[in-house]
């Protein structure tokens, strides 16, 4: 999507090089600042820290991540190594198995010489995926949102985190119908909610609405349910970092309570991803998708100062889980699916 | 309450001065700084900028506050002047209405040169009786809390804000059971959610509670759910800045989320005021309570830093409504009653 009028992805090879560019997360929303990526730690240390962050663009960083991987050490061993320095980044997003698995797969039957190059091809055809998945979810997303009662000229959206192109190659999961509406002439509005404790909606996806001219108002967290309740909301579209079989939502921390919110008022309550956050192999949630517990400070700490008297512990889950019974329907690639629906799709 | 084993109140009268010292709370939880105030506009602009915070600290200060107006002008005009320029400050806490009426039947009778001095001792009274009332509530949740079913050998409870002794002039409300519980020896430990935007959680109530010594952990707001689904709460206990009379409860953005969330896992949701707090005026809450729309710049910057694009908008509400039918039972100097049962104490 656009940076001051100029087309980008959040992560872009350099295919003279082999190196790969992301734009750094951390320093949004006050600096555009790229930076090139050339070795697996570069990688890892992009997701660790939240450089690249976003379970569709985890994926994608972690593809090209394999590429440099091997294209140090193409050994079985290597590989292996590689697969598991990365693997451990971050635990709870599926898509870095998934990006990880999609390079493997194309390479492990290949002689050591050859893989690296198969490696590269792969992550770009991952990323190139990934986008053209975002933006058929985008229009798969457009058609539910036109069908929508609105009970005013503007359709009312609420987010949560950021779900937009900069949580994955491009277009975004839960913003691409967002741009679709918009681009199409759709009278639409944003509710950003800053999402505590790191602001990825105050920072980022304020940052990506604004560079888009997408109408939003910011709130804190905990002005969600209040919308809510005085009919300010006509429908919420949120991202995932996991989806279980049977439509369990593992997302940044405070989806779920925005999602008890919705249903106490019967908004629709919408989630938005690609087929490769789902994991078939997790059925409950709420029981088996690992949630990232985080450094305390992000908690104790804004902008480096104390907000808590110095010593207060804190607890930090970077996610939580909203059971499908919540979840009005799934936006995909493949199109909008109940959870039941999206359930009957798993493959074994 | 005790601040480094001292016992303060958060405002103190200064008798022969006929002046207040309060506890600066902008300054917390950094910097213990007194605070004198000498006129009603201190009084006005401690309330506005929330120096003082809280529904019976606000209630307390106002009625100093008309004391100081009377003070400089005894007359009937004066008299009306001061109580709309202090009813002002806030909207929606009903004890600051409370507190004035308290002041003005206490005096409006009498000659104008008897009204002063009538108006500190009435002001000084409502002080002593908000102490006793907090303390009573207290005892009564004391029992209520030994008699919670416990999962554990430690008891669970999570809050949100503070409506701890700073919002009170002593002992507080939501968390007064918590400190007659910890004094009588319940283990019992609090999750603190930092209360968005002003973080009155971080700052203000992980600071009581350490300076008293009850063991608590720091969450962000959207952490909450999360924990409620995990079975890590034993029960959420906050407080309250208007209760309808059918039991609906204005209290700091991000109650009502928490008390659906409750709701959701059958966690008993309690309600702490004393009955300075009820506005029997008011029975739909939701319609009828007006709500304080607060400064953008809460939302948009964080330690006066920009932590959105410069130029966001942001929506403020400063508190939300929580129905009736998700309060367990109202904890007051009363007793314990349920919604309903609150509702028979209706004057008329």
């Amino acid at each position: 999507m656009n940076i001051a009028g100029t087309n980008h992805r959040a992560i872009e090879p350099i295919s003279s090089l082999q190196h790969v560019k992301i734009l750094d997360q951390t320093k949004l929303p006050h600096t555009v600042e790229w930076r090139v990526l050339t070795s697996i730690h570069d990688v890892a240390e992009a997701i660790s820290v939240m450089r690249v962050r976003g379970a569709p663009l985890i994926g994608a960083s972690a593809a090209f991540g394999l590429f440099f991987g091997v294209r140090d050490n193409a050994s079985d061993e290597g590989l292996q190594k590689a697969y598991d320095l990365l693997f451990a980044t971050r635990p709870t997003a599926v898509n870095l198995r998934w990006g990880l698995d999609r390079v493997r797969l194309a390479i492990e039957a290949l002689a050591p010489e050859q893989r690296a190059t198969a490696a590269w091809l792969e992550a770009c055809r991952v990323s190139d995926e990934d986008v053209a998945a975002n933006e058929a979810l985008g229009r798969n997303g457009l058609d539910l949102l036109r069908n929508l009662t609105r009970r005013t000229d503007r359709l009312e959206i609420m987010t949560h985190c950021n779900a937009g192109w900069l949580a994955t190659v491009d277009w975004g999961t839960a913003l691409a119908p967002i741009y679709k509406a918009h681009d199409s002439g759709v009278a639409i509005h944003v509710w950003v909610s800053e999402t505590r404790p790191r602001g990825q909606g105050s920072a980022l996806t304020c940052w990506e609405l604004k560079e888009h001219g997408v109408p939003h108002t910011l709130i804190a967290d905990n002005n969600a349910g209040h919308l809510l309740q005085r009919g300010l909301v006509d429908a919420c579209i949120v991202g995932a970092d996991r989806v279980s079989s049977r439509g369990d939502v593992a997302n940044k921390i405070g989806t779920y309570m925005k999602a008890l919110a919705a249903k106490a008022h019967d908004v629709p309550f919408f989630v938005a991803m690609p087929f490769s956050t789902i994991d078939w192999n997790v059925e409950d949630g709420i029981k088996d998708i690992p949630i990232e517990q985080r450094d305390a400070k992000e908690v104790t700490h804004l902008a480096g100062l104390p907000v808590a008297p110095v010593g207060t512990s804190a607890r930090n889950d970077a996610f939580d889980v909203t059971p499908s019974t919540l979840v009005t329907a799934f936006i995909t690639e493949r199109g909008v699916f109940t959870p039941k629906e999206l359930s009957t799709f798993c493959p074994w």
